[in-house]
């Protein structure tokens, strides 16, 4: 690897640290963040470590009006022995370049962008709490900020971490959510940008979020664009079905996200030999697997939540109970080990974790 | 209507004008911009026109992760006699809050929308260009600002007016421009957020463009996302045919942006009496009208090109020639109408243009 220098400058004030017991998910950012540009013809540079503070943006910035970002989401833990554990997050910087290409957005160093990582969480240590279920959630994302208003891709971007101490994503805890299928808005599209974490796939879920609120529901289950009638995800989580013994999760079709959770339950359960299956799956066959009784667990799968147990789904006027709205042995299990593995209480026999 | 206080902060330093000749497109900004903030509980509050400078959030304001943002472009003009005029504004803040109600954003009170601008354009009027061609853009938009990771609707927001004097959106002047028809990517699906006028559409849009333009075609031609055959839109502009005498422009059916000089065509088509249909039209009856010497004319309506001819389509390795590449009759008599109408040197009968 090249050597990448980043320019440190520390905070001279230490910020408050939250108190953990009432911590939410994203409102308070621990002291610094990285910083990276990128100009035409230059490339990447002026990778800087600096205290957490505004970013100052002409109002004609094409992120402002033409929504050309892409993110990552990931975490680390502090175990028992005080070391930090990062949870697959080389898989991040991989899917972010996937992003970045679907956005036209030039791809980083996947290498360099973990030094600057490693050396930010090493820095703000102390901000990752210790109370079970907590972490610290670290948001590396990339915006477009060239001041043009014509429609194309940028020529300066701005590649920037920060980072966030977080209690569970779910106030209420592990516990079996409701569930309404969306059968007007869609997610993402074939040929879209459902693939890529970016901005415009988050915007226009929110109606439809909205909507299963009102009617007292968590998360939507979004179907794909074309039959309106194969599942794609949960809220802004992949799904998973255990229907008659066997685990069954909707293959990736180039508008679900690659969910890094969902890969590493699929992992988990290959090396339990569980049967899996990666395939098209229908609502009206979850429909059936409940009404002919094989209908055994559902759950969602992402960074913030890791695992969800569903209780519940609302397709039109149907209501299909999962597991009498408990959660299932097997939901439980891969929830326990999976968060296990991720803060240290449990080995790591995938080598997943990177110590810092 | 209500009283609507805007406090009026003047630049100390006028900066200098471009020069005209050799203006592009939304790169330089006026003196001054207008600035409204939303507060969840407060609506929309500190209407103010200030000078035009930088907007300063946290890294962790929504816009920069989620794509919450709508925004509009319509352009200002100068008479012979020093007037200045406006085209249908009244229209692009009606269409904001349609986008704003897709995109879970606040809508505006639209007239005070309209007061804000035309006071922000009459303090600005010098930045006018009068040459041929040339007007002031004005860009309205909306971003979340709310700090908070969390995927959901924003609780704070700003509403935001920049204007740039504009050349002609197109270097080479009223040309011809070849069309790629694309066969892989969608810019917008049925139940997804085609209709509002936000940034995640253009953003998705790139990736498309780059690969048309690296094959010399201008614009995408862009299908529908479920069959992948009708026609919807080309690049950022609505599309018309002329085939066999009769004018055909696909039916807005929810994944089309509502164009407002679509909307000024139909009326003037209407008006002489020349047949038009709002319908649904593939590729193939294109390709038909083609081979069967029917295809007479197509073009692209939207603010900043106003009229775009077509000269040529390829499909696959189907090349669609239009008026032997030329500029069709009509085309150039509703390019001619329609620019006069807009900067007031054709009589408006339609009663679309308003003073400031
Ligand atoms: C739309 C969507 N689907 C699925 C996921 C799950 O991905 P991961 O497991 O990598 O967090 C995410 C991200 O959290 C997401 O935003
Ligand atoms: C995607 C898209 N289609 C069509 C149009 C044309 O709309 P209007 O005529 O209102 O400018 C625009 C905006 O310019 C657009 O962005």
């Amino acid at each position: 690897m090249t050597a990448f220098p980043i320019q440190v400058e520390r905070t001279r004030t230490l910020k408050d640290k939250p108190d953990i017991h009432t911590l939410g998910f994203g409102q308070v950012f621990t002291d610094h963040m990285f910083v990276m540009d990128y100009t035409e013809g230059e490339g990447w540079h002026s990778a800087r470590i600096m205290p957490y503070q505004p970013i100052t943006l002409d109002p004609s910035a094409m992120v402002f009006h033409y929504g050309q970002t892409v993110f990552e989401g990931m975490k680390a833990y502090v175990t028992a022995t005080n070391e930090v554990l990062l949870f697959r997050p080389e898989r991040n910087f991989q899917r972010l370049n996937h992003s970045n290409d679907r956005m036209c957005i030039p791809t980083i160093n996947e290498a360099h962008a973990l030094v600057a990582l490693k050396e930010l969480v090493q820095l703000d240590r102390e901000w990752i709490p210790t109370a079970p279920g907590t972490s610290l959630y670290i948001r590396p994302f990339i915006i477009a900020t060239e001041p043009y208003l014509g429609v194309a891709a940028s020529k300066n971007y701005q590649f920037i971490i920060i980072m966030s101490p977080v209690g569970s994503y779910y106030k209420e805890g592990l516990n079996p959510v409701k569930i309404l299928v969306e059968k007007q808005y869609v997610r993402a599209a074939k040929g879209g940008t459902g693939e890529a974490k970016t901005g415009g796939n988050y915007a226009s879920s929110l109606k439809a979020a909205e909507l299963a609120s009102k009617e007292g529901y968590a998360q939507t289950l979004w179907l794909d664009s074309i039959e309106n009638k194969y599942i794609e995800e949960v809220g802004s989580m992949n799904i998973f079905f255990k229907i008659n013994g066997t685990v069954i999760t909707p293959a990736l079709n180039g508008s679900i996200l690659p969910g890094i959770t969902r890969d590493s339950i699929l992992h988990m359960l290959h090396s339990q030999n569980i049967p899996v299956e990666e395939r098209r799956i229908s609502v009206d066959e979850v429909v059936e697997a409940y009404e002919n009784g094989t209908l055994e667990e559902a759950f969602g799968t992402g960074t913030a939540a890791v695992i969800s147990p569903i209780g519940e789904f609302k397709y039109g006027e149907q209501q299909i109970l999962v597991n009498n709205n408990e959660i299932g042995l097997l939901t439980q299990s891969l929830y326990d080990k999976l968060t296990g593995i991720q803060n240290g209480t449990i080995e790591d026999t995938f080598d997943w974790t990177v110590i810092i």
